[in-house]
Order: structure tokens, then C-alpha cells, then sequence
């Protein structure tokens, strides 16, 4: 599931700046391979690219119109059909990380067949997986894991990846996630997987590598959610990481989505993740913790963070406020 | 995916018994749901029951063909089609657990749709599933675990069943696979439902019942396994379980398919699984084992319960050679 970029990223009618957050993702990692943002009339958002007409960002090269917007439901909207059809009509492919298949519509399938072009709707692997198998495999991995979901772990990933690269090292991001797969411009949807496969693709998502390269895996949800903790078992057993970076929103008040289950606490999350993990990397080890403090303010979240720092005896960093430097410097 | 009764068991031309397994299951724990068995020249196996042409069945009041016969990569054999399109025309519909899915076949599919038969691939589960939630549900329930894959976790949970049920219990066997599916007639064949929803399909399985009914669950694999464990973790979190009954083949040298892992030990086993389950269900524990001693002669084998028994303070039987009885006395 490779998209070719350059990318247009479209933000559709977005009534707010959150129903782009797609297109706010792309545009924030993958800068350098947006030709501009496309808006319909009555859109809000702004992820702060050139605003181009199809026609100039297929003149600009664009290979891939990105459908960087949501509504409720995850449904393809019909007042975009017209710029889809008009994207493939210009040359370009389509990518979408909605839950309703931009493939499944009869106008836009039948042209991208009459004209060749790849629609790619990454929430839905087409390719089969072989069944995992647990062996070890050479080459690093680190695993971004969470104490729920939605807790910035596709972004943690992101920000140690960048940081890696910028230092020399070899590291790239692997994508379990629609967002993530747009970003990267490959992976796998794990959620979306057959579930006696979810290892054996996480196996396929980051194979055997040069010893000192490093995968940095994309995490989803936690081992101790009661909803997906069998898909986040799946890719901790498959990625067999050495280092797990954990994840967590120090205000949260209680399981996203679950009113009557509080957030675990960070320890018992850790035991719980490196457990998991041992089973297929006996050196398996949380090594320090990615922090959303935004909803403190700068003195009250590096002091929560220091004192967090300090119990663990390992890094705690917000990769927005403070970046990731003292995880990277753990990994060189 | 529900399947009528009485059952039609298809042998076809299995060249062993273990090619009828499907079969062999069905005819052992649903006898009275069977009008007799159907075998094409050449065919090796026999379940015990009664030979039947197929006018013969459908004369006897069979609703449903079930395929009992596998052969090496779960493909439908050309010579069985003639089998199922004359079934169909005699007013039966089609029941199979391969992994080729007989609605792919287009005479059949064609020929069914045409006289309103249905078609049952249990192993694709046709409908969708919610959301796992966590919330504790009324209702008891007993999940066979185990510490490893294939070792009589289907076995046990019927055993169990049927112990309960002759003891005046309210009991229902729920199915996770599919030969446990055509014996139930019911069911969710849980490794091919898309991650996302393993805990929810389980959640939608055994639901809210009586307080005083028991949902025994069909395991599948084990949290240890690093092929399958996350769909064990989604079965354990979204059966909820009261009591668990731990599987074993206590002379297995490594782990189905893994020659380079050993089986993990009995007290690994049940702390993980338990640990697993109290997510949602803070009661849930291990409440004995049920060995496949096959291996072993009488002696050998009841000495080796006994000691494991002593050693747990709990019941260890043997489904086949001691019954499940001294499990169903704890459920009381």
C-alpha cells in the first residue's frame, strides 16, 4: 500500500480545524512532499500550506490527491466526489484513511479504472499476511506504547523518528494507523486486520533490517484497554521491541470512549507492556515516558514531569514542549 | 450464523479419519442432530452413523449438508461439487468450515441463490460487531484457556456442557471455531473477525443471561502465543470470565508449529491468563485443567493428575478418561 507523493492535501468543507487533522498530520511531518492544501467553499480549517486550484498542483507535480478531512461517521462527503473525479481526471491517485471505502463509489471507481490511476483506501488492507511467528529478526525497534488510545503515540513515533534522522541514525517511522499510513506513505491498519494475522503483519510491517537500524513503530491503544488490547498484543508481539517509549495524558479523567474505567496507573502499564513484550524479546523495556501536558502550563508540566523523571528512574519528555533528545540519547 | 437442523454429515473422499474431524466432532457431541453420514466412493473415514444416500437424508428430514471433510489447504475438492449442488436440490442448505468458501463457487452460489438455500462458510463471519465495551454483564462464564493451540479446549468446553446440562444446570456451549460452530450451530469463528471487534464479537456471543446461567466459551490459543495471542487476549476480555479451565498436553515437546518454543509451564499459563481476564472480571480465575492424556497409559497418567492436582489445590481430569465432573462440582 505505497502512495506516491508529491501530495495536494484536501481539506474538503472542514467545519473546524479538527475535522483536518489528517491534513494537519501530513502537513506537520511531510511538509516536504505537500504541494499545497485544496478547499471547498465554506471551509475553516487551514493547515497552513499554499492554497492551489487542481489545476496548479498538477502542474506542481502533485501525484496523489489525500483526502486530509473527516466528517462524523467517516462517511466520503458527496459535495467531494467532484474534486475526486476531477484529481483523477488531472493524473493524480487518491489516498483516503476514512472508514467508507472512496473505492466503493461507482463514479470514482469506474474512472480510476478507465484511466489507471490507484485509489488507495488505507483503513483497508488489500493484501494478505502470512501468520506471525515470533522469531527474532535483526535490526532495532522501538515501540510507541500508551496508557490509552488517542494518547500520542503516532506522534511520539514521528518526533523520535525526525530526531534520529537528524542525529545520523537509521530509523524510519512504520505506520499502523490510517493517519500514519498517509504520513509515511505505507503500512498496515492494523486494526483492520483478520485477527489471527495481527502479528504475522506487524512481522511483514517491519522486517529484518541492518543491525543498527532502527523501525519506529506506530502503537495503538494499550494491553490493559478492554476494547482493543488484543490488537495492541498483537503488535507488541510482532514489532518484539527493545525499547517502548510510554505514552500517557496526565489529565485524562478516564478512558477515552469508557466513563467507568480510570486510566491505569504508569506502573502497572509498564509491567504490563514489558510482559507482553518479553514474550518475544526477552530484552523488551520501557525506557521512558512521552507526555501530553498541554492542558498545564510550563512550570507545572516540567515539574510533573521531573518528579515523573525522577520516581522511573528514566526520561520523561512532551515531545511538543521539550522534544525527545533524552529518549534518542538513550538509543544511540 | 445460524445453522438448521437435522445435519447431513459429508465425508467425502477423506483418505484417513483426521480428514473427517469436522465430522467426527459433530457426530460425537450432536448424535441426535444427525440423520447419518454421506461418503463418495473411496472414502476412508466413518463417523458411526447410518449411510445415507442423499434422497435418503432428505427424506429423513435433513436441512442441513454439512462439509466434515478437509483436505490439505482447506480448498473445496471438484469432487464434492456434484455432492452439493444435488443437496441443494433437494431442498438442503450448505454448512462448511473450510477456509475456501463454497458461496465461491459459482454453480453453487448460483444454484443456491436461485432456490433459496443458504450457504454457511462459518469460517467468514458475514455480519458486523460492535465495539467491545468491558462492561461487566450478568450471567456466569467459563472460558476453556490453554497453553497452547489445538489441545481440547473445544473438547473440554463440551464436555463441560454436556456435564452441567445432565446435572440439571442452564448451560450453553458458545463456539469461537468452526467446528465448534457446527456443532453449535452458532457461533463466531473469532480469528476472522477484523481486530478492531474481537472483544466486541465475544461481548455479542455470550451476552447478558440469567444469573445463574453458565456461557461455557470455546478458547482459542493463548495470551503466550506469539502468533495468536492477541485474539486470546480480545476472547479473555470479552468473555469476562468467572472460571477458567486450563488445557494441556502435558507431553508436547514444543508449541504447534513454533519447534523452537517450548510450551510455557502450567503456573506461567495461569498467572498470564488470569491477569488477562480480571481486566474485566476482577473474580475471574483458573479453576482446574483438563489434560489430553492420550499419551500416557492409565497409571501413568492418573498418577500424573493427582500430582498436579496436589500441587494446584484444584482438579486436574482428563475429558476422556475421567469425565469433567470434579470441574462442574466447583461450579455449583
Amino acid at each position: 500500500m505505497s502512495i506516491a507523493h508529491p501530495y495536494l492535501l484536501f481539506l474538503g468543507d472542514a467545519p473546524d480545524q479538527l475535522a483536518a487533522k489528517v491534513a494537519d498530520g501530513v502537513a506537520r511531518w511531510r511538509r516536504e512532499w505537500c504541494v499545497g492544501q485544496f478547499r471547498l467553499p465554506g471551509c475553516v480549517a487551514d493547515v497552513g500550506l499554499p492554497d492551489r486550484t487542481l489545476e496548479e498542483a498538477a502542474a506542481a507535480g502533485a501525484k496523489t490527491l489525500i483526502i486530509g478531512v473527516a466528517n462524523r461517521g467517516g462517511r466520503i462527503s458527496e459535495a467531494w466526489i467532484e474534486t475526486i473525479l476531477a484529481a483523477l481526471d488531472l493524473g493524480m491517485d487518491v489516498a483516503s484513511g476514512l472508514h467508507g471505502k472512496v473505492a466503493d463509489i461507482p463514479a470514482v471507481r469506474d474512472k480510476a479504472r478507465a484511466l489507471g490511476r490507484r485509489i488507495s483506501d488505507v483503513r483497508h488492507p488489500t493484501r494478505s499476511f502470512e501468520i506471525g511467528t515470533g522469531e527474532k529478526r535483526p535490526g532495532k525497534r522501538l515501540l510507541a506504547v500508551g496508557t490509552d488510545c488517542s494518547i500520542g503515540k503516532m506522534f511520539t513515533a514521528l518526533a523520535i523518528e525526525k530526531e534520529m534522522r537528524a542525529r545520523g541514525m537509521k530509523a524510519d517511522f512504520r505506520a499502523t494507523g490510517q493517519t500514519g499510513i498517509l504520513i509515511a506513505g505505507d503500512g498496515v491498519a492494523i486494526d483492520a486486520v483478520v485477527s489471527d494475522f495481527i502479528s504475522g503483519a506487524v512481522e511483514y510491517l517491519c522486517p529484518a533490517n541492518d543491525p543498527d537500524h532502527w523501525d519506529v513503530v506506530e502503537g495503538q491503544a494499550s494491553v490493559l484497554h478492554p476494547s482493543y488490547g488484543g490488537v495492541t498484543l498483537g503488535l507488541v508481539h510482532g514489532s518484539q521491541p527493545d525499547a517502548m517509549v510510554m505514552c500517557h495524558e496526565p489529565m485524562r479523567p478516564h478512558m477515552r470512549g469508557l466513563p467507568n474505567r480510570k486510566v491505569p496507573d504508569l506502573r502497572t502499564c509498564i509491567e504490563a507492556h514489558e510482559r507482553a513484550a518479553r514474550l518475544t524479546n526477552p530484552a523488551a523495556r520501557v525506557i521512558g515516558f512521552a507526555f501530553n501536558t498541554s492542558a498545564l502550563d510550563e512550570a507545572g508540566a516540567l515539574d510533573m514531569m521531573k518528579r515523573v523523571s525522577d520516581e522511573f528512574s528514566m526520561p520523561c519528555v512532551d515531545p511538543v514542549r521539550t522534544g525527545v533528545g533524552p529518549i534518542v540519547d538513550i538509543l544511540r
